[in-house]
This record gives structure tokens, C-alpha cells and sequence, in this order.
């Protein structure tokens, strides 16, 4: 996607290098970073210069490929096993990185031109990621009317991934195709990626927006500013239920009260059918400090670090919800929009 | 209500002056301001040193007592009238500072001593605002049963009042009479009264609480954790619609979703019969720098303001909601609580 007028993707690979947009520094400051080792890469990974599911796939199977790069003749294989083990170790959460360590480390193995077929193995995760995030776009955009004005909720955008993203894509294709369409990007506190990368993400692809307080959302809805509401996933069960960015419950719940579509997007590997239902998903609770402080930039440009809720106070930090099927309208993939079946789907 | 161990009201006189707790300084530093003359006072009322529609009533009639105890002998009327006009332009939208300004007038002008009936009946409207409070806490306190956990939204404290305030004044009077309860205070923003004030006053009050960030009330619900509600009201339509502070309403329909009462607790002066029903009250639309920027202290006590979102997005900021009566469980005034009737009301 655009970037002051030019196309990027969140992780590329040229020559030996993989380029990366710097994110621990947006929406403040634009910079690629070149890792030009796979230790770099593994560093960069850890250190969330690169986050998201699909972002964190295609660097770790990069990183991977310089390591078949980087691997001396003797002990050619013992070099590759410790990489690979440095890589996974970054994120050790991260299912899209295990994935990719063992696409290419699988595909290399059988080969009869290692290097290059763990190049070609990488650059295949990283264009199936794009890929599958531009056909969400366009299974979304035939869901979106001309002159919609849309809610979305943190921050399913394409830095999460390497291209397109999954809940703007559908807005990125229907810009494109000329549709008229507006954004409502929710603040998403406590750790404001609406307002930080979503608004960001938008800003540089034209798209009007504005930002909301996330306790806006309800009232806009009431007042027949909202035509749609598209959000992402972290996890989605069995049953239809998705776990994703603390306050996606809210607005589900309002919007059904408003008759408001509100439609979750997301590959199809977001959905856990070893898990059967909602509540079967544990809740990560982060840092208070995330709600006691806040970050930006002073009047300066410099980095600062503030205190903005009473000194003694306590905050709780839960960081995603549970949003039950019945409150979804259907569930966008790269394999078209499911409907959670409403009487079977929710308990 | 307690500051550090000793109790304060928000706005008092003594001899000739007026003191005030400093609210801009709030949560951060806790400092009394001494106001000597009616136009120090009424300066203090403009720079908002004071807020909220209660507490802004005591300090005009203060200011009024003020002017009383200043005017010469010679054209005493004219300069009572000149003082009357430059006290009421301090805040022209708050209703109760020009009820204020009005009562001690009449009171005095019909009286033998204006000096003194000026100050007696400055002294009558501060008591009565704080008994009214207290009245609205022990009907209030009827509700909450031993153990509730209490989620309420803004500041509707003692802070915005001279005493006790109306939201949270249920929950200091279950407090005093040896309940055990937990209060969950959301943040509120943008402007984070709720993190700020109401996080303030529950410390210095000694009871258990936490800051959350507005997205995580609904996921509270969800897992059982919120047994009642409590919120304030800036403006009460004869229908029962309630329009507060923005965010009120998702609250509202969550609370309904998930069973939860949801209690509006304010004064009666607050119910406007000439406003038919909610949609009829207009809607204040704040600047959007309140969203972009937040202020706050860095390490040093130094207060910051930093900008916190993407540098070219602009912001809408609606400043209050309209919650229709049909989601409202009562309104607990200082009468008693009135129960919409969800027939009627509603439309």
C-alpha cells in the first residue's frame, strides 16, 4: 500500500537484505530498516520493528532464507538447524512464524538447490500472505455501497500483514474501484492503535477518515452515521466466536441494537477449530502502565512518556474480548464470507 | 469528602473569603485557592478552577455574598447589579450559577440586613446542594447489596458538587455504612475525568478501585464482574431520556444486554420539562485537539502536553450522548428514585 505516494509492503526482500518499515516509530516517523543477516532480521523481529500475524510469517521466512544464504558448505545443515531455532525463539507465540521456519526448512530440505529454493519458498509465503489478504479485500468490497461511511475498530490494516490487511482491505479495494466511501478509525485505548495506525494507514492511501473516542462509536450509530462496521480477529473458535482488540464486544453489541452490519475479517487460519467455543479462549491481561501512561511527541518532536490518570490509582489492562457469533454478521475470508449459523453457533 | 485524611468541601466561605480547591490541579496537586474579593471568585469561576453544575451554584452565591460584604453605602444597588452581570458572564451556559446569582439577590433585597441575609442565603444554597447529594447517596445506598462491584463513567463526584456528589455518592454512603464494595472507574476519555477525579476521590476516600480503559466495560459484564451501574446526568428529558457524558450509552445498552441495572443518579433540577424527549437536546461538539493531544506530567512532575495519534488525521469529539429512557433501570434523586416508565417514556 501507499506510503507518501509510493507502494510498500510492510517486509521485502532484495539481494540479501530484508527491508522492513520501522514500526515502533509510526506514526511519528517513516524509516526502513535493512537487516542485512538473518540475525538482524531475528533482532528486528523481536524488537517489533514488524508485528502482526501475516507481517511476522513472511519476515520469519526471510529470515530463513538468509540463513540458507549465510550457511557455510561444512556443516551446511547444523548452521540452518540453530537459525532456524534463533528465528522461532523471537516471537515464541507467534503461529504464522512457526509456519513459515517450517515451509521453507521443509521445501530447502527436498531440494536439490537449497539456497534457492528457500528464496523462492520465502518470497511464496510472503505473496500468498498479500494474496489472501487482497482477496478478503474483494470478497469485503462487494459488501460495501457507494457513500458507506464504515467503523473500524485497532488496527487490522496492512502493516499487520504484508499487504492490504484484512478488515481495510475491503476498504483499500473499494476506494479503488471508485467507490465514495468514509472511515470512522475508533481511538482504540489504551494502546491507540486506531488513532496511531489505522488513521495513519488511511491518511496515506486518501481515504477520508476521522478519529473517534472509542465511547463515540454508540452515539454515532444512533444517529445514522455508521453504515458498516468491519473489524479483524485474533482468534476465531469453532463455534463463530472471535476473540480480538479489547471494546470489539461494545460496538458488536451496539450495532446489533442499531441494525448496523458488523462483519469480523480474517484468513481462514485465524479460525481455532480445536477450540470449540469463546469462553475456551484465555484473555491476555497486559500492563496497567499502558493505561496509566501515555506516549506521543511533544511540541519538539521528542518522544515523551506522561503520567495522565490519578498518581495512586490502579488501572486493569484486559487485552482482547470475546465478541459471541450471534453478534456477527459473517466472517469475511480469502475463501468468501461466512455466516455464522446463528442458532448453532452460539451458546 | 476526604483529602488526605481530612474532610473538604469543594467550595466554602470564611470571614470574607472564599476558598476553593484548585481542580485544574487535580489529580496531580491538591492545592486551596483563597478568593478575597467577588471578582477573584468570579475570575476563579471562569478559569475553572471550579466545575460542575452544583459546586458552580455555591461559588456564585459566595461570589454574591461577596459583592454584599464590598458594596459602599453609597449607590450599594448599582454596585450589587454591576457585580450580579460580571458573576453571571463567568459561565453563561450553567444554569445553576445564574439560579444561584438570582437567589441571593431576592433574599437580600427584601431583607433589613442585605449584608447579612446576602451571606445566610449563600450559606443556604452550599447546604442545601451538599444535603441533596447526601440525599441522593442513602437513596441511592438502598440499592447496592454487600460486595457489589460498581461500574460508573465520567466524574460525577463531590467534586462537581459542594459535597458528595450524585453518581458516586451512593457508593460513598455504602462505603461509610460498612459495606464492602469495589468500584471500577472508566477512564473516560478524552478528557479522562473518570481516570482523573473519580480515580482522585475513591482513593482519598479509601475505597477499592480500578482505572479501565472505556473499551473494557462490556468484557467486565460479559464475565460477571460489574453487579450494578451508577452515572450522572448533565440534562434529563421529561421522557427519561438521559443525555451524560459520552460513552454513557454503549454502557447503557451492554448493561441491558447483560442484565445489569444501570442507574442515572442527579438532582432534580436536572429533569428539563420543557425538553420533551433526548433528541431534542443538542449535543455539544468539543475541539479535536482534545482527542490528538493529551496532557499529563513526565517523570520530573513537569506537565506535558503530547500529541498521541497519526500527525495528519483530524478528530470528531462529540461531547455528550443521548441514553433513551428504555435502557435506564431508575433515576435516583434526591426525592427517591424514580423509575421510567418504560411504556411511556421511551420513544
Amino acid at each position: 500500500m501507499k506510503v507518501n505516494g509510493k507502494n510498500y509492503r510492510t517486509v521485502w526482500m532484495n539481494n540479501n537484505s530484508v527491508f522492513m518499515i520501522e514500526q515502533n516509530l509510526l506514526p511519528f516517523q517513516f524509516e526502513i530498516f535493512e537487516a542485512k543477516t538473518y540475525l538482524q532480521t531475528a533482532k528486528a523481529i523481536k524488537e517489533m520493528l514488524v508485528r502482526g500475524a501475516g507481517a511476522l510469517g513472511t519476515a520469519a521466512g526471510f529470515a530463513m532464507a538468509q540463513a540458507f544464504l549465510q550457511a557455510p558448505k561444512t556443516k551446511f545443515w547444523k548452521f540452518i538447524q540453530k537459525a532456524k531455532k534463533e528465528i522461532e525463539a523471537t516471537r515464541p507465540t507467534a503461529q504464522n512464524l512457526f509456519y513459515a521456519t517450517n515451509k521453507v526448512f521443509q521445501d530447502a530440505k527436498e531440494a536439490q538447490d537449497p539456497v534457492g529454493t528457500a528464496i523462492k519458498s520465502a518470497q511464496e509465503i510472503a505473496d500468498k500472505d498479500a494474496e489472501d489478504s487482497r482477496r478478503i479485500g474483494e470478497f469485503g468490497n462487494d459488501l460495501i455501497k457507494n457513500g458507506y461511511r464504515i467503523l473500524t475498530h485497532c488496527n487490522a490494516g496492512w502493516l499487520a500483514f504484508t499487504d492490504f490487511g484484512t478488515a481495510l482491505s475491503p476498504i483499500y479495494l473499494a476506494h479503488r474501484t471508485g467507490k465514495k466511501i468514509f472511515v470512522w478509525a475508533d481511538e482504540t485505548r489504551p494502546r491507540s492503535q486506531g488513532a496511531r495506525l489505522t488513521a495513519w494507514e488511511l491518511g496515506n492511501e486518501n481515504i477520508p477518515h476521522k478519529i473517534i473516542p472509542d465511547n463515540a462509536a454508540a452515539h454515532l450509530m444512533q444517529n445514522g452515521e455508521i453504515d458498516m462496521i468491519i473489524v479483524g480477529a485474533d482468534r476465531i473458535a469453532a463455534n463463530g466466536d472471535v476473540a480480538n482488540k479489547i471494546g470489539t464486544l461494545e460496538k458488536a453489541i451496539c450495532a446489533q441494537v442499531f441494525d448496523i452490519p458488523f462483519y469480523i475479517a480474517a484468513p481462514t487460519s485465524t479460525i481455532d477449530l480445536a477450540c470449540s467455543r469463546g469462553k475456551n479462549i484465555p484473555i491476555e491481561e497486559r500492563d496497567p502502565e499502558e493505561i496509566l501512561f501515555q506516549t506521543g511527541i511533544d511540541e519538539l518532536g521528542k518522544e515523551q512518556k506522561i503520567l495522565v490518570c490519578s498518581p495512586n490509582s490502579e488501572a486493569y489492562n484486559p487485552a482482547f474480548d470475546v465478541t459471541p457469533a450471534k453478534f456477527i454478521s459473517g466472517i469475511i475470508t480469502e475463501k468468501g464470507i461466512k455466516i455464522p449459523d446463528k442458532e448453532n453457533w452460539y451458546e
